[in-house]
C-alpha cells in the first residue's frame, strides 16, 4: 500500500500531540480522590484495579476488544501541565488539599504494573479485560479514559466483526465518520472497525495514522455540480480512472446505470445508495454486464446493519462490498456497555463490592481460556493445562514491555479469535469461588 | 467560580492544540472531489452547500442545536500540512492527479461566507441549519467534519435537555464521560449536556476548558481501600469539607446511610448508586433528617434517563440531584440523526437531488420562525413581518464576524428556545415552493 510507510502505529507512541493525552481528561473525582489518598498518607500504598465486562451490550453475545494502544499511550503519557494545576488548585473542593499534593501531580508518571487481554480477543461476559497495579493514586486516575478508549473502541470493533460475519465473504468498508461522536470517534472508530474485519475506511486521517487502506467513492453533490449527470460521470473517470465508483442515484439509479455503462471503462464500479437493493442490484449487474462491464463491481450503502446486510445476501443480490456508516460508527442499536474499574486488592487486602446487582469480585484475576470453555481465577493461580492465560504484562514498572503489535497483525488475531472463540460458559476457579465467599 | 478565569471558549479559537482540526479529518471522497473539481478547472466556482436535519433522531420531536462553536473553529484553521499533502499525493486515487492541485491544498484556507442557527436553537425536521457559501472545492471538503460535530453535540444537547425537564428543577450532572465514544466526546459531550441545561460535569477537562462546573463525589473505590466504611467516610470529610459527598452503597445503602448520619457534618450530601432509589431515597431522608442533616442533599445515579427520571420525581422520590452517564452521553436510545449537507446552488444554478426517500430541496434558504410555525424560504426572500430569520451571517469571506457567545449565553438561550418554541408545523414558502417545482 502506498500508504505504508506512514504507518506509526507500530509503536502506538507518538500520536501524543493528537490523541488528547492530558491529566485533565478523567472525572475530577479520581483527582479529588487522589488528593484524599494523598492527604491520608496512602497515596503510595499498593492497589490492583481491574477493568472487566460486567454485562455484554444489548443484542451481542460477545465482544471483540479493542483500544489497547491507545489506552497504553495514555498511561505513558499521563501528565498535568502547569495550568491545569492551576485550576484544579483554585477549584473549591481541594480547598483543604495540601500544596504538597500539587507538586506530586506535577510530577506524575504512571509507575505502575499492567496486564491485558490482546487487542482482537474475543471476550463475554463476566472477565477480565485489564489489571492495573500501581500506588493507590495513580491507579485511580486513569480509570475514566480506559474505561472510555478501551469501551468505545470495543463497541465498534464487535459491531464491525457482526456486518463482517453477515457479508459472508464481500466486503465491508466503513464510511461512518460524519455520524461519529466526534471527529477522534470517527477516527479511533476506524481502527477499530478494520480490526473487525472492515477491508478499509473513508477516513482520511486513519488511513494516514494507522496505514488503513482509505477508499471512497464520490457524493451526490459532485453529480450535482453538473448541469448533465454524464458528464459528471464522464469527468470523474478522468480524474480517478480506474479507481472510479460512480454514485448513480441522484435523480434515477436505473437512468444513472445506463449512462455510466454507456461510457465504459475506466470503472471500479458503482455505487447504490437508495431504493430496493435487492431489485436495483440485479438490475445493475445486468445493465453493466449488457455493456461489457463484467468486471465492474456493485457497491451498496444507505443505513445498512448486520440485519439488512443479511436479508441483501439470503436475496442473492449481487452486491460486492457493502459502505457502512451511521450504525457502525455510533454501534446503533447498543452504543454503550457495562464495563467497570473496580479496586480488587490494596495492599495484600482482596476488596469487593457488594450493590445490589452491581457486585463486583475480589482479587487481581487472570482469565484461562480452554477450548470450550472460559475460567476466570486468581492472577497468582498457575495456567491449568490445556488453557492459555490471556492477560499478559504490558507495562512493568510504568515502561511499555510489549509494544503493540502492528494493525494487521491485531487484525489478522482478531480473524483468527472469532474464527476459534465461540460462544461458552464462563466459569469461577475453585481458588477465586474461595476467596469470594472469605470477602 | 473558582474556574471561570480559564474560561477561554468566548473565542473558540485557542483550541487547535487538542481538538484535532486538520485538513484529513474528513472522508477521501471530499478531497478526490475536490481533486476533481481542480483537475476540470471547477474548483473557483461560487457554491452553496447546506446542512439541514433530514430526519429527527428517533424518540424526539425536536433537536436542540449545539456544537457550532467547534465548527466555526475548524473552518478558520483548516490546514493541510506536508505530511498530509505527501500522504494524499502517495494514494493510487490520486495517481492522475497533478502537482498544482498538491500546491493548492497546501495554501488551502476557507475563503467562504457562513450562515448558521446559533447553538441553543431548537429546530425540526426539514429545517436548515447551516450555508456554506465559498468556492466549490473550499465547500466541499469541510462536508464530513460539519456533520460530526454539529451532529454529536446537538444529540447530546437534546438528550440533556429532555432531561433536565423531567427532572422539574431537580439539578442534572453529566457524569458520562467513562462511556462517552472517545475522549473528546466526553469533553465536547459535557458542554453540549451543560447547553441543555446540565448543572454541571463530572469532566475535569471541560471544566478547564469550557468553564463548566466541575463536580464530583467519590468512588467505590475509595470505601473499598478501607477496611472500614467509616472510616472511609470520616477521611472523605477530612479532605473535601463540606464538598464532601458520600457514596452509600458499596456494601448495604441503609446501613452506609446510619454511619454517615452517624458522623454528622461537614456534608454537601450523599449518593445512592443501586437499588430502589424511590424506596432509598425516602430512607435516606428520613435517616439524614433524624441526625438533624436536614440541608444534606441526595444524590441518585445508575443508569438513570428521562424515563426513570420522570418515575422518581413521579414517585415522589425525594431526590435533589441526579447523576447521569451513560444514556446522556451516548444519547443511548438515539445515538444518531439523520442530518446532511447538500448543494443546492452552484454559479447561479439551483440544485436537488431526487433520490427515493432521500431527496433534497433546492436553493440557499432560510428559516423565519414565527410564534407558532416554521417556514423554510429561500435565503433572498425578505424575512416576513412577524417573522425572525434564524440563520444569521458567521463567518464572511474566510473571517469570524459574529464571535460565539459565551456558553453561559447560549444555555440561557437554549433555556428560551425550549421554553418558548413548542411543536409547530414546518412549511415552505411559496418561493421555494416555486423553485422547487422548476428544479
Amino acid at each position: 500500500m502506498a500508504c505504508a510507510l506512514r504507518n506509526t502505529q507500530a509503536t502506538g507512541l507518538r500520536h501524543r500531540d493528537n490523541l488528547l493525552v492530558n491529566g485533565l481528561l478523567t472525572d475530577l473525582y479520581e483527582l479529588t480522590m487522589a488528593a484524599g489518598y494523598f492527604e491520608t498518607g496512602r497515596s503510595a500504598e499498593s492497589a490492583t484495579f481491574e477493568l472487566s465486562i460486567r454485562r455484554l451490550p444489548r443484542n451481542r453475545d460477545y465482544v471483540l476488544l479493542a483500544g489497547l494502544e491507545q489506552a497504553l499511550d495514555y498511561l505513558l503519557n499521563l501528565r498535568f501541565t502547569a495550568a491545569e494545576i492551576d485550576y484544579l488548585r483554585a477549584l473549591p473542593q481541594f480547598a483543604l488539599v495540601s500544596g504538597a499534593f500539587f507538586e506530586q501531580l506535577r510530577d506524575f508518571r504512571f509507575t505502575g504494573d499492567v496486564m491485558a487481554a490482546p487487542e482482537g480477543t474475543v471476550l463475554f461476559a463476566g472477565e477480565p479485560v485489564m489489571t492495573v497495579r500501581a500506588p493507590l493514586m495513580e491507579a485511580q486516575i486513569p480509570e475514566t479514559y480506559l474505561l472510555s478508549t478501551l469501551t468505545f473502541q470495543t463497541l465498534i470493533a464487535t459491531k464491525a466483526a457482526r456486518m463482517v460475519h453477515q457479508a459472508a465473504g464481500r466486503g465491508i468498508v466503513e464510511f461512518g465518520t460524519r455520524r461519529a461522536h466526534t471527529p477522534q470517534a470517527g477516527v479511533l472508530g476506524a481502527r477499530a472497525a478494520y480490526i473487525g474485519g472492515c477491508i478499509g475506511t473513508s477516513n482520511a486521517e486513519a488511513g494516514f495514522r494507522f496505514g488503513i487502506p482509505a477508499v471512497g467513492t464520490s457524493a451526490h453533490s459532485w453529480v450535482m455540480s453538473y448541469a448533465n449527470e454524464q458528464e459528471a460521470f464522464r469527468k470523474l473517470q478522468q480524474v480517478l480512472g480506474a479507481h472510479t465508483v460512480q454514485l448513480v442515484d441522484t435523480y434515477d439509479s436505473i437512468e444513472g446505470l445506463k449512462q455510466v455503462a454507456a461510457l465504459g471503462p475506466p470503472l471500479w464500479g458503482i455505487r447504490l445508495d437508495s431504493g430496493d437493493l435487492i431489485a436495483l442490484s440485479k438490475q445493475a449487474r445486468t445493465i453493466l454486464d449488457d455493456a461489457g462491464l463484467q468486471s465492474a463491481k456493485i457497491m451498496a450503502s444507505g443505513d445498512l446493519d448486520e440485519l439488512t446486510i443479511a436479508e441483501l445476501i439470503a436475496a442473492g443480490a449481487p452486491i460486492d462490498a457493502f459502505g457502512v456508516g451511521t450504525e457502525l460508527a455510533t454501534s446503533g442499536d447498543a452504543p454503550s456497555m457495562g464495563t467497570i474499574y473496580k479496586l480488587v486488592e490494596v495492599e495484600g487486602r482482596y476488596t469487593a463490592k457488594h450493590s445490589e446487582n452491581k457486585a463486583s469480585l475480589p482479587g487481581p484475576k487472570q482469565l484461562f481460556r480452554f477450548s470450550d470453555r472460559d475460567v476466570v481465577g486468581l492472577a497468582k493461580e498457575p495456567t491449568p493445562p490445556g488453557a492459555t492465560a490471556i492477560l499478559q504484562p504490558v507495562i512493568l514498572k510504568g515502561a511499555l514491555v510489549a509494544p503493540p503489535p502492528a494493525l494487521e497483525t491485531i487484525r489478522r488475531n482478531a480473524a483468527e479469535s472469532l474464527r476459534t472463540v465461540g460462544p461458552r460458559p464462563v466459569e469461577h476457579s475453585l481458588a477465586l469461588k474461595e476467596l469470594m465467599a472469605r470477602t
